[in-house]
């Protein structure tokens, strides 16, 4: 608890632009969000008043963080294991608790958990060689392999086309890194079922959306998912909730799908803010940020009612210099569009900010969505 | 210009609950506000990265604030004239400016100019003695007496029932300081007329707001306000942007207007983001906190849309210890309201945040946002 304002006190490990954002949701019930950030130049240390800079792999540093924390939470799955379970045992409230965070960082435990469960999921196995590649395309390529832990943002994410390239990506990934391969499923689009769930058990779900990726990152989040109907997007929401509750997550949880048009796979978990609910800081009447912070603090969750008929997110990737320039043109091209930068330096690639359209109808949306996205970053 | 983030600095005198939710807002447009606090337990100085404590009366500490800011604004209109235009001469970008502001900061200067542009006022004459009061009263009790600077929320505004409270009123505050007095107007309601200037000269207005005052403290505010009709709304959104023009006004005017049911009669001026202004938070695309930035960098505006048919904002005021119990209290009772908190030490009548209500239905939207200030501070 602060003794300043009788509030309590969040530490998030990890200081990007999911921290900047829940420090920025945080603000309005009175919080002041600590970061633990890997450097004072990250998007949350910029902005936020509680700044710790440390290596969140050294469980001391952890430790120190979390002291006159309330609960503890993450802003990515990174941090390991064992040190998340000693913090528990030291007295520290850690949310999402390390058994429920495997699964979002761990593909096998995942996929395994979810297959027990009887939850769908694209055919996959272990492999280790090339050969195990091989024969587990057995001449169906391209195949698709995933590192089993640390991969995010399409890294990690290998398309492989054939036995060649199967031997070239072990030698390269063989340092000991354990390997999933999976079929590549053929899609009709993917999608995202975002909930959130307290301790107390309460589970809140937003919309479905679709989630637009190239090249293994997401570009576009369209709410409500246009490509799918209202039966199979509650079954997906139903989902949403139930792998919540199965796996005991507290906070947000992402469950990423493919929609093959005839069945919903489970593609990821996440278990945090989600690149897929920011739409919901203008679209919804509570933000997946102020949720988070809800659910792990166990306040009763808030409305997730959607404020438009159709909303639009685009990021916006990379982009070089001149953002402040670009930033005047595009709130005179389009005054009605919201603009979220990180306060990062472009790299291209890069998710630099995200762009939020709310509009009466999806198409229109969409396209001004990109087009602002595009005017602020490389065009998507 | 920050050279981490390639984005302007904006400094902000004062670093109360306006510069907390400025800052909040100016997270999204990738800047990190630099406040200027009193007190490191200011709202705004808990929550930012950037954060001097200094005196606003003293000169230097002003200009080292102001080093590296591309604009300097307010959270409130204290600092005094001179010190401003000083800090131009220096090469500061002072926004509004001190010319604008005067028009905030001294009220006999503001009703002077709108009466020299033809805008109804109140009946007012500068007093010096108890007989000057009584004089103006000519009987008809009660008056209302103002200081003409440094008054706000109620303070520096006496109600005088008589020609006894006249003289005691006038031997209290006889320490140099000017008074005014005015005629007590029979009043249909109290409105808001808000709107936003860039020094590009755009102006962008919200819809106009009934304001609902208790003992010279706002505690509601309803958008769009129920007891006028458009014609009338429309005219007091027209005299709020031409005295923005007029006056040269940069960043968000908040014009006070006393509605007596045939005429609108300006009561205060204030610019910079307004308590008549929270509901923009969520209820309108672009907030208040949002526009003023813009508008003191000079970006075009952003669209003011309503996001509901109905929005009602109640302050909290003061209540006490407890406020993390009540906040699980009022949010296992509606879901749907959305809280705003500043991080303040609870004292009686103080403000400590305020609660929004979307809705489809003044009536309720009004109830609801009322039961959830009482349920966080004291009963409004």
């Amino acid at each position: 608890m602060d003794p300043r304002t009788g509030l309590p006190v969040v530490g998030m490990v990890g200081a990007g632009q999911l921290a900047r954002m829940t420090h920025q949701a945080g603000l309005a019930l009175g919080l002041s969000l600590r970061v633990l950030a890997d450097s004072p130049d990250d998007g949350a240390a910029l902005v936020a008043a509680d700044v710790t800079i440390g290596d969140y792999h050294d469980y001391d540093t952890l430790l120190r963080f979390a002291e006159g924390c309330d609960v503890l939470t993450f802003d990515h799955e990174h941090v390991p294991g064992e040190l998340l379970h000693k913090l528990g045992t030291a007295g520290v409230t850690v949310l999402p608790g390390p058994e429920a965070l495997l699964h979002a960082q761990d593909k096998r435990v995942m996929r395994e958990r979810l297959s027990a469960l009887g939850v769908a999921v694209p055919r996959w196995a272990l492999v280790r060689t090339a050969q195990d590649i091989i024969t587990f395309a057995d001449g169906r390529w391209p195949v698709v392999a995933k590192a089993v832990r640390g991969g995010y943002d399409g890294r990690g994410v290998w398309f492989v086309a054939g036995a060649d390239e199967a031997r070239s990506l072990v030698s390269l990934v063989a340092k000991g890194a354990e390997l999933l391969v999976e079929e590549q499923v053929p899609l009709v689009g993917e999608l995202s079922a975002l909930v959130a769930r307290s301790p107390y058990g309460q589970v809140a779900a937003w919309p479905v959306v679709e989630t637009v990726q190239r090249e293994g990152i997401c570009v576009e989040v369209l709410a409500p998912a246009p490509t799918i109907d209202g039966d199979r997007a509650v079954a997906a929401q139903r989902l949403a909730i139930s792998l919540a509750a199965e796996l005991g997550v507290v906070g947000v949880l992402a469950v990423e799908l493919f929609d093959t048009g005839s069945e919903l796979l489970v593609n990821e978990l996440a278990m945090r803010p989600h690149n897929s609910g920011h739409w919901t800081i203008e679209g919804s009447l509570t933000s997946q940020f102020e949720q988070h912070l809800r659910a792990v603090l166990d306040y009763p969750l808030g409305l997730t009612r959607p404020l438009a008929q159709a909303v639009a997110m685009a990021n916006v990737l990379g982009g070089g210099p001149g953002i402040d320039e670009r930033l005047h043109h595009l709130f005179a091209a389009d005054p009605g569009v919201k603009v979220h930068l990180y306060g990062k330096q472009s790299r291209p690639g890069r998710k630099m900010g995200h762009v939020t359209v709310l509009d009466e109808e999806m198409g229109r949306a969409r396209q001004r969505a990109r087009r602002a996205a595009s005017a602020l970053g490389e065009a998507v």
